[in-house]
């Protein structure tokens, strides 16, 4: 699946056009699939229907784009912005979330309706060489479409778990898709770490010392470690587009550290279950603790640890794929079991500012994380790598003006930041400044671990 | 709509399948309107998706009927006795009940094929002459089906009313259906109503005493006294089907009392709202009055108290019609501010016994309770009359042997007795010694008053 | 302990006097045992400290009967209204049940002398020969009270019971009690009872045919069969005290029945659950199943179902002794599961009707229910017995007028009517028509198991 | 009261048991105005009874200093391991929580009793001139004791509270107390802050052109400035007592920034609730609306805005006072309305660092944040700083070794820093390094603001 392909030597309103229809296209792709009964449920509060997202991303584009930007604009139905507003306190009341799935009407025909409409006056708009704040509130409105591409997949994940016929979404695509070849070969590993790649310390595969089942050699994991400093973080206002959470760019102090340099594996989270892992409080954060004694295991494994639900149905787990779908409180607590801990947002910038944007995204069309070649570093794809910081503003933040400001801003509390994209975000999604954010005891994103320590 | 025509003169078999037919038939003429989509959705967890309804009505034939009764039957689906077994617990574990909005797989089209499946077993059973603990089964499993033809209707106007665009089922039936024209006339009112029909006392209107809007003359109730006595109510086993908490038939001593000969209306309700009826703890009952706190009016309402959402959507409020969708709790309030109270299921069911069973029931096509001429005395259709008896077993009920006993029985707490059957009841469903139950608060139903009291 | 004393002839007033201080001094006698630290916790919503019970009694005096009936009468403190109102809407809003326990102030001493205060006036007041109404009052005012003697025990029970030192109130009182000797003896058993005694069908212990632990003779249950009628039930209004909800005496039919002269023993109950009683949905009500699987025994019964906890501790479960502690669903299906039912309470009524008034009540200070001798048939004490009736208004019903009338009639929906009284009830308080009512769910009162079935 | 006096020139041991005494003579003085009966309740989850404080406060130094460093110690109670063990899952399981209010046993002189035996062997132990491993202990186990005191008084100040007669935990200190006298003077402002002290911008009252009642002119508040760069946080190890949740000192970058001189006061918090803060959406966190929309209020005001529960009782609000009791949400929703925002706790800490430990703590009696001086500065006393900085592990965090270890670490999830103590706090239990932490949604904690912005 091509998520955004973008022709080089356009203007920029064919470019953006371009950009435009292939972002929508690909949410279409995306449903495919589907049952017309697949688009109406929604499984948990903090999940939407896929008609939901289908008509709430295309509201976005007419809430706060065509409505403001192009004269003479009505909107498609006088109830949308109360049915399709997620949480713009500043445009009006919303829906409540919870009863999304209670939302029969408008039916999906009328939904692509609607998404017909709203393109066809998009079209118009960007034909008509919008003004530049215009444009960028285009671009904010593809990146949160394509948000909603991510979304809509996890959460029907989440539905056809629940359901106890475990239907598949679709088949499995093919094991190795020729995106996955293009994966970054060590040599192109960041200058920057000119430490010695490993010590004796480093070199021990953590958990190697325990007794369940040994991993192959090649499957220790080694870390690279990086100097502190003065660095810089975020991103530059005006560049390229990117969230207003991502400013300002700024200056951080980072100590030394040390990164491994593969995400944890199904078979190295299983060892941690095996040695009793979600028994033990002493590896637990209080709050996780509480959620612990529920859970066994990550959210779609099956109860003999040997299976996972996938969108291709239930299937064989793969020791060497990176295990996905975990709380910030299993990830903390399996870092902490492991005698590691995870990096923060900062490390993890820091190391990712200079690699290529590339991985198992959306684009590879697996939609399921998978098992990395050896000595792997990618930084992006497979799974969101949850990171030991809350979501908090950067200093200096200021939330763009308006409804709108309330994207990001409003939510920097009781979260954490997860970074990297997962098999799910779309290829011209992400980026090494991009802060995703989930409640600590979410599970139903593809979210793994990547380990950190003090060196 | 015909929901069970019944030729004459055919062999019982012959009968059977063709009551078997009409009754499937039914069902299937209810969907007509629906999108897809409306198939989906639970909007609260007493009521059910019409996709499961449709599932679960062939599933009781299936699980009772064709798999023991016919030979080398093979069920449809494996995973349908999980799925779609609503609460027998002799059968096994069931799919949590608050989830059934979420199974957006087996599609409505593999349910369709689940119904024809179930239906050609049927007719092949019901052609080789079954025995009669068969057909006695299959007469259950027809009642069964009637009455989620009706919970279908209810389920329905719930899951449209809780959508903000709050869409019609359908469109009003025409205002006055020919069934309608053939209500019992008042010469056929019981010949034991001995006493003077109307004393002075009863003669007053009820709340006619107060301010707020007079009702026209041709509105007063009227009441009818019976004479007391010892009675029997309930029906015989072994005659017309009936279900098993119907029976035995046993006797009962009813003290003399009077009933009131139409059912309480719109109007007479409002005139209790206004009178600050939801706002008096003295007229409720102490568990009903945490309830009335956060109620304002009957569940369909709107806040202006002029109109109501319906089948065929939001319309007018028609005073002279009678009021619907109360809880045991309003009904009950209701009585005590009106100077009566409800009357109890032997008090109903003695005077009901030697009604005609006509009335605006399922079969008029109008799916709303409607005025009613002056005088009537119709104990049938329009709305289920909450009674004050609490659901009880009978003197010597037994339940029926078998998961099957699980039917009724298992609910004889905490739940109230209801007569009569509604606008959305069967014609062919009910009958005199007909005891529906639901808890108190519960307001979905097509459930109205008409009140009793001691003369 | 003596609850009531009753010297004879002694004019009227002094009687009342007598019975008042009486009364008032049994609840402080019952307090004497406690530490100040006991007065002040509420162990759950539906129960009360020790310290409101003291001052509510002392409210209801001097709310109903001093403020009306006592001219200059002013007040203790103009809050009690609101802390210590239980639940008259009449009167005005009360302080949240559920933070009962958080009322660290008034002390306990402020609330003993409020009680003083309010003696010494009820003492002028009764000295004033007052009018026939307000004696009634009076009347009213220790029936009350004497309930919360009974409220008071079973709250604190419950309260120490969730101590993890599951302190004792007491030490165990003598094994037998004087007053116990003067059980009712077979031969008073009432004329009415002309059948056969015991038929072979009868004459089978409940559940003797099981292989668990094999009863002792002596410990099998007789059965004496009751002829039906047409009878009467309820209290006559006008004759002794009795509470609204006992009134008006009334008809009704009674089929023949059969009732257990004994009520179900602790032995019998465990081979109940030893027999998977609560793990067997289809011995139980459908609201009961749900919770039966968080049950696993009477609430104070122990792990090992060898011990239970009492007023006097935990101590050894005595097998002879009647279980108790039980919800109505467990009495309901351990019926089930011995092939009987419970009695109604008009059968109950009748049976009782002409018992004395004697039995294991908190008179004879045993505080818990005891062994009864072979063949006793005492209705009255040692455990509430919950009957099969739903607790309604009997035919005819008028709740007292004015605020008082919220005592009994407001609570007539979604509870069960316990009959008997317990270890804990005054003997002056209980009769054969006084009707207990509480929640089917309810486990925390001295409430068991008599058993009944059609002849 | 002065809550840890300290002599010069003593030994270390007799230093060590001077403190000892001191800290726990002042957690008995506080419970000196209670009646027995306010020592039992726990208000909420979050609280705890007064009689549980004092017992796990003994329990604290019995179970982690004179069970492992007394030989022949032997536990008071067997059962004071359950109760009194608050959240340590390495000691063992824990009595829960939320019914700490329930355990009316052990009676207050039980614990009373429990508490001399722990004195009299800690003074034993404290004698032998235990290693230096176990006076750190000790040190642990009286800020531990400290930190209870605080929480003695919070918890029941909320008890109080909840009691509709809010009765007084004793009356009102003198207006002003010697200590506050001593609070810092302006000379004495950190020699760092080298920028112009105020800027035109950083003049303005924030608020000041509102229509709202105007404050007077010394009421505006003044910003000092201060340089940004890399600065060190955090205590060193092995310096005087600290939580390990201050270490290690660390290097952390630092902008540029402008802190408050005082904290926000009653008339400026008024100011925002009439301005509408808590109705309007765009002030809050997303997490806070959903509970703005419950509150009006700090959580002792009165309905009326201008009065104030206090642990003196009711009485009029102060308005230079400054405002106490919010959540996180509040103080962020403010500082949003008034145009600043929370300092993070690097930046508070970086100006603390070399102030002097003086203001409104416990030891001046006041028990209520006080109005300052004009242009005071004083970081500590008076309440709670929020600020803007999640509660997460310092860099190279490592918690003590053991159950001990449970003290702080595991809480790093989902709270919020607060600095400098409160009136409540003693003064020899805080310092610049010290972090405390709550949950955004907390208020019942002696919580403020001091604003911050950027230059």
């Amino acid at each position: 699946m091509r998520t955004a392909p973008l022709k080089q030597s356009v203007s920029p309103t064919e470019a953006d056009l371009e950009q435009y229809l292939a972002v929508r296209e690909c949410t279409g792709a995306l449903c495919a699939p589907l049952a017309l009964e697949d688009y109406v449920p929604q499984s948990m509060p903090e999940a939407s229907p896929v008609k939901w997202h289908l008509a709430h991303t295309s509201w976005f584009f007419e809430r706060f784009i065509l409505t403001p930007g192009l004269p003479d604009y009505r909107a498609f139905h006088a109830g949308f912005d109360y049915l399709f507003n997620s949480y713009y306190e500043g445009v009006g009341p919303q829906a409540p979330r919870a009863q999304r799935g209670l939302l029969s009407r408008p039916t999906v025909a009328e939904i692509r309706a609607y998404r017909r409409h709203v393109d066809e006056h998009m079209v118009q708009l960007l034909r008509g060489s919008p003004p530049e704040s215009l444009r960028t509130l285009v671009q904010l409105g593809l990146q949160h479409e394509q948000q909603h591409q991510e979304l809509l997949l996890t959460d029907l994940k989440h539905l056809l778990y629940t359901n106890p016929l475990q239907p598949a979404y679709r088949p499995a695509a093919r094991a190795a898709a020729p995106e996955r070849a293009r994966l970054p070969e060590r040599t192109r590993l960041p200058e920057r770490a000119r430490l010695p790649e490993r010590t004796r310390e480093s070199e021990r595969t953590h958990g190697a010392d325990r007794t369940h089942e040994s991993e192959s050699a090649d499957a220790s994991v080694r870390w690279r470690l990086y100097e502190g400093g003065l660095h810089e973080i975020g991103a530059d206002e005006g560049a390229r587009f990117c969230f207003d959470n991502e400013t300002p760019r700024h200056r951080c102090y980072i100590a030394p550290f040390a990164l491994a340099q593969r995400l944890v594996s199904n078979a190295e989270y299983r060892e941690f279950i095996l040695d009793g892992g979600y028994a033990r409080a002493s590896l637990w954060l209080a709050d996780g603790w509480s959620l612990a004694r529920a859970w066994r295991a990550p959210l779609y494994w099956n109860a003999t640890l040997d299976g996972e639900f996938t969108l291709a149905g239930a299937r064989e787990l793969e020791p060497h794929a990176p295990v996905c779908h975990l709380s910030y409180y299993e990830a903390d607590a399996f870092a902490r079991w492991a005698g590691a801990r995870l990096p923060t947002e900062a490390e993890w910038e820091l190391v990712a500012a200079d690699q290529p944007v590339t991985g198992n995204l959306l684009d590879s069309g697996l939609l399921h994380p998978c098992a990395a070649p050896d000595g792997n570093c990618a930084l992006f794809g497979d799974v969101w790598e949850w990171t030991a910081s809350a979501y908090l503003p950067y200093p200096g933040f200021r939330p763009w003006a308006g409804a709108i400001g309330e994207y990001n801003g409003k939510f920097m509390a009781n979260q954490f930041v997860l970074r990297g994209g997962s098999c799910a975000t779309p290829a011209t999604h992400i980026r090494a400044s991009y802060r995703n954010f989930f409640y600590p005891h979410a599970r139903w994103q593809f979210a793994g671990i990547r380990l950190a320590k003090d060196p």
